[in-house]
């Protein structure tokens, strides 16, 4: 398998480009996957944040770049309708805001948004024209681009230490290279396991209502040339019971301090089922989805999305529940891999301190 | 609630119709709901093989009856066209087999078929002619509806029993009574129950990938009047965490000597989830489902259906996996309601004796 391994057909997912006259956010629509992969550039705040509500840009590490991106385009765009630096000063709040509420449950979106605030807010107060504030912010965009991909490196080395040779996994939702700048974070795990040829195959659950597994993993695995498996949600505990998964491995939106973890609606399904068939249950993160101010998950805001994402008609007097995500307590967690390491949930605050 | 519930607004699902020259076959096509309630005719036993496969007929009971019709539509044709006896009698094995092979999995299809084989065979030893055949079978059909609906709602009565009031229920799939002649099995203790004032609400999993949840049962709630509302099959984990169900209850297409579970793909894992969160998870089905010539769940079979059902488009070297059941171990199960009461499933053959 690992032979015909190959990472150079993945896109990066964001990338921030300083173009002549302008920066601009260019990022895979990840709606038209997986028969087209389109690129698209937003070039002011409002754009972002309608590429994030709409999914166009998804993935908590993706979203902390688009937020700190985004906030370089709101300066950007202050800077050339001539605003001085004080108008701006007075709205960088309110604009960061507007970008971090998008969407609420990944906490790496208002991360990514804050690190860019800080910046500014920084430069703004020693007298920076708005101007030098939108190329320092390129500039940390760009830097958090490369931290990204090495940060999910990082992960996917201290993940594929844990898999054994031949090892079948089963994923949910994409906590892919789509999900992040470049080579993402559970299936950095796998990328990083298969250069180590130690990936026999991937199952990927479809993932309702959305479908980022049935649309975006087994795109991203055809593209990389893994064995892929796509089954529906329900048909994890079968695959399970058959032998078929070694382990499962998702991503994260946002870790409680107590090692509780939201995630794609569905992953506390997929926690309990691996649990009870005995197999370990990997969350693949970066330390900036940990939102250490958050005592468990049940202070996690879940996002509800809309009835028409489930069913396009439904009979009068029935209801649609659409949660986003859900929240999987610690104890259903093997291991949270991170760029530092891999934790045991129970211990993940006092184990970072150490 | 239980003011508004009424079934008057339910279609009886398979109706054998004795027209003047012809008997034909009315059966709801379950494929154009909720859009569209559409009564189409068979009238051969190819016609209905093709209904069967095309899952414009389903559902356990419903396939038991529709298999019992296909054999007596069999012998109307060949009384029509003027074949004798011996003729029919010869190919009569194989008519049966033909339509007792339509689906694989359900053990009320081959049921229903044997029994209009052995009335048939009887008939034909003794000297009958086709047509005289022919309609005793049809005599048998309109028994085996009527027995449909009265053993759905003797189910009822014992399963709603079982239910406290403002119960909020959590069922799989569509065991409703469009998967009978007339009621259901876990809808039809729902219906029960709802006559008793116990139901608070049903939540229905979409049930992928053919949707039998998001199309059938909850346009049958919402016709019955009792409050509903939709989800993804992967949101029944939360939707229990947060403390929003009270009974698991779904239907079964075979359950083998030990108690084991065959059911549509996904009720394993309802199974698991409703036992992770001390929800009783309550199995509703006619003695017809029990085959006691198989020991245990892994003897019986599981239809793999077409990968197109899954997903429109799969990327190239993606595979897809869609077993259309699943087997659920008999300690998940907290009780099996039948015609003849609620029966331990780890005792159920003994029970059943006794």
């Amino acid at each position: 398998m690992s032979q015909s391994f190959c990472l150079n057909n993945l896109p990066r997912t964001l990338s921030l480009e300083r173009l002549a006259d302008e920066a601009v956010l260019s990022f895979v629509d990840q709606r038209a996957l997986p028969q087209k992969l389109i690129v698209k550039q937003a070039r002011t705040s409002e754009q972002v944040i309608d590429a994030i509500k709409t999914l166009a840009v998804r993935g908590a590490p993706a979203l902390g770049v688009a937020g700190a991106a985004g906030l370089a385009l709101w300066v950007q765009t202050c800077a050339s309708a001539g605003f001085d630096a004080r108008a701006c000063s007075e709205q960088l709040d309110s604009a960061a805001a507007a970008l971090a509420c998008a969407r609420p449950t990944a906490v790496n979106l208002s991360w990514g948004v804050n690190r860019s605030l800080q910046l500014a807010k920084s430069l703004l107060s020693t007298g920076c024209s708005l101007d030098e504030v939108a190329q320092r912010l390129f500039g940390l965009v760009a830097q958090m681009e490369a931290e990204d991909e090495q940060c999910n490196r990082a992960i996917g080395q201290h993940g594929a230490a844990l898999l054994k040779d031949n090892t079948r996994v089963l994923t949910h939702c994409n906590a892919g290279s789509l999900a992040t700048v470049f080579y993402g974070t559970a299936l950095g795990v796998v990328y990083a396991a298969a250069q180590e040829g130690k990936i026999a195959h991937v199952y990927a659950d479809e993932t309702r209502p959305v479908g980022q597994g049935a649309r975006l993993t087994v795109w991203e695995l055809s593209q990389v040339g893994i064995p892929a498996t796509l089954i529906c949600d329900n048909m994890a505990a079968s695959l399970m019971a058959s032998g078929a998964v070694d382990a499962v491995i998702v991503g994260a939106d946002r870790i409680a301090a107590n090692g509780d973890v939201a995630n794609k609606i569905g992953t506390y399904g997929v926690a309990i089922l691996a649990h009870e068939h005995g197999i370990p249950f990997y969350v693949a993160a970066p330390l900036s989805t940990i939102d250490a101010s958050i005592p468990d998950g049940a202070a996690i805001p879940i996002e509800q999305r809309d009835a028409s994402e489930v069913a396009s008609f439904v009979p009068a007097g029935v209801k649609v529940w659409n949660p986003a995500f859900d929240v999987t307590p610690w104890r259903y967690v093997t291991g949270i891999i991170t760029e530092r390491g891999v934790f045991d949930p129970q211990n993940l605050i006092d184990e970072l301190k150490g």
